[in-house]
C-alpha cells in the first residue's frame, strides 16, 4: 500500500553542529536502507525548502507509522501523511 | 525535470452524464498517452477523493504547463503544482 | 486497518425532495450493510452539522477508496481520510 | 455523550528526558485508567504524528473538561473537542 | 450542559421574498419558544453579518443536535458548535 | 453594548510557578470584582483548553480596551473582540 | 466610537445590468449622506478589488449594525466590523 | 497616496522592562512627528489587541517603506500594507 | 512605482463560448498595449493554473486602480496586490 | 526557466548583531552576483516587511535549489517557489 508523505524539517536554532550532522546522517543511513528494502519508495526534495514529498510502501498503517517515527530527524519533523490508491488511469500495476 | 501535481476535479452538477463519460474517456487516453512518453511519471488516486496526485517529467515549465492545460478536464481541474529535485539522501538516479 | 473519515456533505439546492430522499436511503441502507460486515466500524453525527466522522476497518487503502466512492452520496460529499494506528497506551487489542 | 477530541502533544525541546519520561508513564496510566472506567472509550494514534484521535464518554461538558486538564501532558498539547451524537444509519445502540 | 453556538445564515440568491419571509417567521417563533423554554438561553446578532451568536442549555449533545435541526433555517445555516463549562473564576452558579 | 471575546491564554514555559500562580489569583480577583460590576458578564471555559468566552457588557470600546488591558494575564493572551447587537428574535430586552 | 469595516461586494453573475445599477446609485446616496451626517467617517477603496475599508463614527453598535443592514449592497457584502480606540500615540483628539 | 497599514507588536518575552520602555517612548515620538508632518494620517489601536490599524499618505512606495522600517519597533512588528484608493461615493476630496 | 499583482480568472461554467473568445481577446489587446505603454512591466502565466503574475509601473495607486478595474476580465478575476519597493542589494537601478 | 520566488526573513531574537550583519553582507554579495550571472533576475522588497518577492531564471529546478539553499540566509528564511512560463498575451520574448 502507498502513502503519500509530506516531512518539514525544522532544527532547533540552538543545536550544536555535531548533533545536527549525526544526526543527518543517521537518518540518510536510515532512509537509504528503507528505500533499498523497497518501503520508501520515492523520495524528492521540494525545491527551496527543508523539505521532502516521499512516497512509502508498506503492509499496514502501523508499518508506516513505526517507520516514521524511528526516524531520526523524527523528533524534528512536521508529517503529513495522505493514503494513495490506484488511479484507473494508470498504466502501471506496479505503481500502486 | 520532475514536477509534483495536484489536480482536484469538480465537474458541474448539472453537466449531462454523456458529455462527463466523454471527458473521462478523453482524459484518459491523453494521461495513458503521457505516461507512455514518459512525460506523465506517476499518477495516483488520493483516496476518498475524485484526486490525484502525478509527478511529470518535463523539459520545461512551459513543457508542463502546456501539457496541463491539454487535459480535457483542465477547465474542471483546481491545480497545484510544486518542482521537486533530487533528493541527497536518494540511491536512485533516475527518480529526478 | 483503521481509517478515520469525515464526510460533509451538501446536496445541491434545486435536487427534487424525491431524488434526496432516494440517495438517503440508499446511502442509509448501504451504510447498515457495511456496518453489519464490520468495515464500517463506527459512525457519528457531528452536533449540528450535516457531517458524519466514521471509522473504516478495511484490509488496504484501495478497498476504503473503492467503499467510499460507492457512496450513493459520494458525489455530493467532501471526504477526508487520516490512517489511524494503534496508540501504546490503548487498553483494546480488538480496537486498532 | 460522546465528545470528539484530537490531542496534538508538543514537548518543550529543552525538556529533560528523565522529566518526558516520567510525564508520558504518569499520562499512559491515567489513560488507561479511564479506558477502563469507560471513560475514554477509543484511543487512536495519527499516522505519523505525535497525536491522537480520542472517542470520550462523559456525563457532561465539566466531567470531560476536568478529565482533559487532569492529563499530565495537558500543559503540553494542543487539544479540540467536537460534540458527537448518534447518527441516524448507526447500527449500534451502544455507540452513541 | 452549555455550548456556543455560531450561525451563519446564506439564502440562496434566487429564493422567492415569500419563502424567504415565512421561513424566518417560523424560525423566529421556534427560536422564541425555545428561549422562552430555557433551551436557548442566549441569542446574539453579530454586528453587520447575517450571523448570531447562541448559548444553549440543553441535557445532552442529543438534544442540541435535535434542536438545531429542526430550525427551519438549518438547511441555510453553517453551524459551528463549542462545548462550555463552568470557568472558575466565575460568580454566577447559574451560569454554566 | 455587548461585546464576545475569546481569550486564549499561553503562559511561557519559563514562567515560575509562583509567579503564575500570582498573575492567576489576581486574574481572578479583578475578573470577579468586573463581574461583579456588571462589565464582564458573562464568563465560560472553552472545553479541553485554556481560553474563554465572555460577554462584556461596556459604555464604550475604549472602556473595554482598558478593561481587556488591565487584565493581569493580558501580556500572555490573545484576545478577539467581536461587537455584537440586539437580535431581532431575542425575548430578552436586558440581553443585549 | 469607531468601528473599522471591511466590505466585499459579490454581485451574483445574472443580476441585470438595470438592477446592479440601481442598486449601486441607491449604495451611493445613502452613503454619501451617511458621510455628510458624520456617521461614515472614511470610505476607501481596496486598489484591485471591488471592496472598501470604512470608519464609522456611531454612538452604538446597534446604530452600526442598523446602518450596515439598510445599504442596499447588504445582501451582496461579506462584511467584517473591528471595534477601534483611541491610541495612546495619536495626537488628534477628534479621531477617536 | 494613501496606503492602509496593519502592525502587530510582539516584543519577545525576556525583554527588560527598560528596553521596552525606551522602545515605546522612541516610538511613541516619532509616531507624534510623523503625524504632525502629514505621513501618518491615522492611527487608531484594535480594541483588546496591541496592535494598530493606520492610514500613511506618502509619495510613494519607497517613502512608505522607509518610514516603517524606521519605527524603533519595527524589529517587533508583523506588518500587513494594503494600498487604498479615493472611493466612487466618497465625499471627501482631501481623504483619498 | 511597482505592484506585485496577482490575478485568478474564473469564468461561469455557463459563459456562451463567444463572449469568452470576445473578453479574451479584448484583455490581450489591452494588456498588450498596456505593456508598450511601459505601465505593465512584466506578465507571466502561473504553471498550471489560470492565473497570471503581474508587475505594473505607474503613478499612482489610483492610476493602478484604474487600469486594473478597466480590464474586460475584471469581473471575472480575483486580484491582490502587494506594493514593492526597492531591494537594497538589487543591481538595477531601472528594476523599481 | 522561470521561478518566482518569495523569501520571508526571520532572525532569531538573540543572535549578535555582528552575526546578522555578516550574513547580510554576504547574503547582498552572492545576491548581486547572482543578479549580474542573469541568475537572479529580480529582486524587490516588499512594502513594510523583511521579505522579497524575487524570479530567477535558470537551467533547471535543481540548479534553482542550489542557488537558494547557498544563500546565507537560508537557514533563517522561509521560502516559496512558484514557476513561471511565458504568458500569451506577454509582448517580450525575453520575458519567460
Amino acid at each position: 500500500m502507498l502513502f503519500h508523505v509530506r516531512m518539514n524539517v525544522s532544527l532547533p536554532a540552538g543545536m550544536p553542529a555535531d548533533q545536527a550532522a549525526q544526526l543527518k546522517k543517521a537518518e540518510k543511513e536510515l532512509a537509504q536502507r528503507l528505500q533499498q528494502e523497497g518501503k520508501w519508495r520515492h523520495l524528492w526534495r521540494i525545491a527551496g525548502q527543508y523539505a521532502n514529498i516521499s512516497i512509502f510502501d508498506v503492509g499496514s498503517v502501523d508499518e508506516l507509522h513505526t517507520l516514521l517515527t524511528s526516524l531520526p530527524l523524527f523528533p524534528y519533523m512536521q508529517i503529513d501523511v495522505m493514503p494513495l490508491c490506484r488511479h484507473p488511469s494508470s498504466i502501471r500495476d506496479n505503481d500502486s
